[in-house]
């Protein structure tokens, strides 16, 4: 198909497209005439996940670049993927240095919780950064508090898992996992806070 | 306190503490001298929430300061404020329309959860989004995937309030949302990666 077809049966504006092109997002169609390409359902398949990515899953053209170098590689793998994923969605730039306590915290959370944090894994100090902030912040959740957060995780990875689970390609189960894992969150985040001004408008009518 | 405690003390340094006063998003101190001014523990406090809100919560600058006004403003109220909130944690910029399929979608769900959604609330445009780019990125959750995440949400949700419902000022009760809403997403989406990392470690030994 025609760069007008890939745009209208993707809902994506040719602009954007030749920008996709431009940036190394989208692979190259095989040429028909020196300023005219022809594309296929690959092409139409990888535009609708970039356009997710970025457009609803906010990433920038350098975090899409990494996560889609990282799902095409020969050496793909799941922990390679997490992390480069995790770097994607939220960039690490002038974050402060998580403290001790809270790295301990989050050590103390993992056990109680029976999850094995692999060793220079990122999501530890991502973690106890957060809960720092959360303290200097004002904010001191207590340990109820923390532990039903966490339940709520492990509950939605298992979901998760259960549904890669029925996966049967590689290539789909990293895609799944890449999208999962910047949607999912979105996601999450909203219907949390659809609950939360549920919540509000039930007990003080707001 | 001088500019220097000021920054000793908050653990934020003086350029940027500097950056803050002129942006707006730190009220001035006492001025002392033509070049000197005096800062108070309030300076402090809004220091520490700004730092966490910019540099853990990752919003900008404008972002802080409308939410900044939002819990300073004499009409401060939780839903005016959970709507700024969210435009500004999740800027909308060329954001794709949602389907009328994924409205519908988010519709069912939150009757079928019980979860009253106040007219032109942006969270039902938002999960919709989410829900199309889900989709399009060739990802279709089933229903029982969805309402998974939503009691999980349901249950966090619950929490917060609990929480929210110990405190009696509403001063704090705005900071305590804002901060809730900002980091805690953050605390649930790492809790969430981290369970996620701990679970293929247990399948596949990744």
């Amino acid at each position: 198909m025609r760069i007008s077809e890939l745009s209208q049966r993707s809902g994506v504006p040719v602009p954007s497209i030749k920008f996709y092109l431009r940036e190394g997002l989208l692979h190259r169609g095989e040429l028909t005439s020196p300023n005219q390409a022809r594309y296929d359902e690959s092409h139409l398949n990888r535009l609708r996940l970039v356009s997710a990515l970025t457009e609803v899953g906010g990433l920038s053209v350098a975090g899409t670049r990494d996560v889609l170098q990282a799902i095409d590689s020969d050496e793909a793998n799941l922990n390679g993927l997490m992390d480069i994923t995790l770097r994607a969605v939220h960039p690490i730039t002038g974050d402060p240095e998580p403290t001790e306590a809270a790295l301990a915290e989050v050590d103390a959370l993992a056990e109680r919780h029976g999850w094995y944090v692999h060793p220079g894994s990122p999501l530890r100090e991502e973690l106890a950064r957060v809960l720092s902030a959360l303290h200097s912040a004002g904010l001191v959740p207590d340990q109820e508090w923390i532990d039903g957060y966490a339940r709520a995780a492990d509950d939605v990875a298992h979901r998760d898992h259960y549904y890669i689970g029925n996966l049967a390609e590689l290539d789909e189960i990293l895609k799944t996992v890449l999208v999962g894992t910047v949607l999912g969150e979105r996601f999450l985040a909203a219907l949390r806070r659809m609950a939360q001004a549920s919540e509000a408008h039930r007990r003080y009518g707001v």
